[in-house]
């Protein structure tokens, strides 16, 4: 068998799980995993002592490097951050090199389709957890529906990334971080965009955590979703035109939103301008700059005013348990509100030795089929190891892992610029990581 | 007397004071009067018939028109739009040519600041009503307590073009669009950052129109201000280093701003997207896109149940008013939420013959003076004369006319770019503006 190489580049916190994956499958393939990194030492970290990995340092800004590095391998997988995705696609595109991530596609990445196709190449994104198996799982099951002569009415579909059960119960908000922070802090700006019963319908930023879907997965309790950006411009990807309802959202255990939104309508969120004399400034402080000093009273007391929140209720419960009341002092010299809040929740938000993480997917379909209304519900559910081996790596790296092992065996044949929904990647993937325990529950409600 | 040329560019609604004052000036200063527009026709029904004024066509796309136009001129008055003034004031930088404008200062024109001065020119920005009058009229009563020993410790200031009594008395708002509707549905977006008993203070916009300052001027009435977006920017151009409290803002009548919050809060004044299938949509669906339809109930109930409004009250009966209920189709093919609503309101907010508009700006000054504090409130207030003579277009362009004129004479000594905040620039024109009926009225709190 023919040696083949891949680059997978960024070896960041999601990067485990793939790496492991890819280095226990190369002997038998043949493949040399090359593992770049910005920083050497965290790409020799997670190739250990494997001989069939290899550490390089890999700086996107170094173009001739990077380019060798490129077009020494078969395959490149980019766990970089988002923004450079396209400086990688670019460079894969004049090597004629296939290229997997889990990010959102850019209209810029978009752009590059037809240069991709017509140089036989595959640039295959949203290919992770969420985007990625939500899409590949939902599309399993609309084509069944389609299959069987049934005609989709609503689709509704959120991912949440959680803690389990038994990581820190006393943490009234069941959170943390198990991925980037600053953009759990800035999640939902934009306007969300979706259909909902044939209407189009839009909701700013500030209704977001307010305008929430309750979830109820069986066995695994109470959930609440919130409205993804723009679930619309999915609808030609998932060839759903005509549909009725089609919502994509995020998940968060019951009561996370409402208490959230104090903190998107305090101003807390916002990454738009530098706040002032940030040396010397408390977490109460912190919150008291968006509150009105009229009123002569704590600053607990003035939020409990200001947003009619019960005193003795869940929402000022979890913000007095983030510490937002107290009279730390933050520890940064400047931010923005958004750097300043990301601090602060991540004295409490950080995984700890232990900490283990939990991952729930949910669908819901509705579809006519003859003259009846039929609706499936699924679920998805994954823990994490420990604070490395994270459900979130897994489920972000494994189908990255298993897609670039199709792609070098011959057995997705799509090019172009795309995302999983098409059935010689879904189903081949979707397979192997039932069989690594990350699978849909189906059931039909009625 | 040397004849001596003054320009004026952009024959827009807000020139009108502005030119009929120069012309009325021209004979007497030997002045001729250029109006410059990219519409011949505006320029010229500006002019008139008089003998000392003349329209010329005035494209800034046309660099060398537009110089030979600035060249030829000995001060140059921008009316176009803000964004287009620093392409007049790099022109008159290179013609060594004043500038006046009632904008703004941008970074990009304060950055000229150097060269400006050294060519011995002035580029008095912010010389029209909000920003201008409200400079001018504040800085002589702080200059005035400064000059008697006091310590400044509050400064409040809000301005409110509005319409006056007998203007449509049935319309709930009492308001109606005097300057750029689009400005006026995009009003307020952004952070406003301000000084509150020494402490710096955020409000994001989806806050701003619930954080009111209540206002009653004597003999007009009950009025609420919100803060406009930086307050902090001022502390230093007005010398108030040390000052606790610190709040520019803009005045609506009392009611106003809870029921303009509902439209903030649904999302209505979002100018960051298309909206979908716009030909077909009517105003209640336009509401009805940023409402949930999960409830089934009219748009109208749908409103009152979300934001928790009295189905009695003033802000359901405001937004019935405006017709945002109605099956009426909006008549736009395509447009974001803010150029659509902006097109629904103007069906009724639309100045008609005969309407008189209404300024009112309101200051508020606390000062230590020995052991004791003092307080002074003044207010400033301008009728309209008809739709054309507008107390909008009297008080942007009489203190641009003003300062124009005094400039040529000699009597403004200031040079740079600059806010009318310098003795000699406020004082002379507020003394002419007091002649033309356009004066600030003082008392004493306690």
């Amino acid at each position: 068998m023919k040696q083949k190489f891949i680059l997978v580049v960024g070896a960041g916190r999601s990067s485990s799980a793939l790496i492991t994956y890819l280095l226990a499958e190369a002997a038998r393939f043949n493949w040399t995993i090359i593992v770049g990194d910005i920083s050497l030492e965290a790409a020799q970290n997670r190739v250990g002592d494997s001989l069939h990995g290899k550490a390089i340092y890999f700086n996107i800004d170094e173009h001739e490097r990077c380019r060798k590095a490129i077009a020494a391998s078969d395959v490149v997988i980019s766990l970089m951050p988002p923004h450079l995705h396209i400086r990688v696609a670019k460079a894969c595109l004049i090597e004629k090199r296939h290229l997997l991530t889990a990010s959102y596609v850019t209209d810029e990445m978009k752009s590059l389709d037809h240069e991709v196709r017509s140089n036989d190449l595959l640039f295959l994104n949203e290919c992770g957890l969420d985007p990625g198996i939500d899409h590949m799982s939902a599309m399993q099951v609309i084509d069944s529906i389609k299959i069987k002569g049934g005609k989709l009415i609503t689709f509704e579909s959120f991912t949440g990334g959680l803690i389990s059960g038994k990581t820190d119960p006393e943490n009234p908000w069941r959170y943390k971080f198990t991925w980037n922070p600053r953009n759990v802090v800035m999640a939902g700006q934009g306007t969300a965009k979706f259909l909902q019963e044939g209407e189009y319908k839009f909701i700013p930023y500030h209704q977001l955590f307010l305008r929430t879907t309750p979830v109820t997965v069986p066995g695994f309790g109470e959930y609440e979703g919130y409205a993804n950006r723009d679930s619309l411009s999915y609808l030609d990807t998932y060839g759903l035109k005509g549909i009725k309802t089609m919502l994509r959202g995020t998940l968060r255990y019951k009561g996370f939103c409402k208490a959230w939104n104090v903190l998107v309508q305090l101003g807390c969120c916002d990454d738009t301008y530098q706040m002032e004399e940030v040396g010397n400034m408390t977490h109460a402080g912190f919150v008291n700059s968006f509150l009105d000093n009229r009123a002569s009273a704590s600053v607990e007391e003035k939020l409990i005013a200001n947003f009619s929140l019960s005193p003795l209720g869940e929402e000022i419960m979890r913000l007095r348990w983030s510490g937002l009341f107290s009279d730390e002092k933050v520890g940064l010299n400047s931010g923005s509100p958004a750097q300043i809040l990301e601090f602060i929740l991540n004295k409490k938000w950080k995984l700890k030795s232990g900490d283990k993480d939990f991952i729930v997917m949910w669908h819901r379909f509705v579809y006519e089929i003859g003259d009846s209304l039929k609706e499936i519900q699924a679920h998805l559910t994954v823990t994490g190891d420990d604070e490395v081996n994270t459900a979130m790596a897994k489920t972000v790296g494994l189908p990255l892992a298993i897609a670039a092992k199709l792609l070098l065996e011959g057995k997705i044949k799509s090019r172009g610029v795309v995302i999983p929904v098409n059935e010689d990647i879904y189903k081949p993937v979707l397979k192997e990581l039932s069989q690594n325990g990350i699978a849909l529950v189906e059931r039909e409600i009625n």
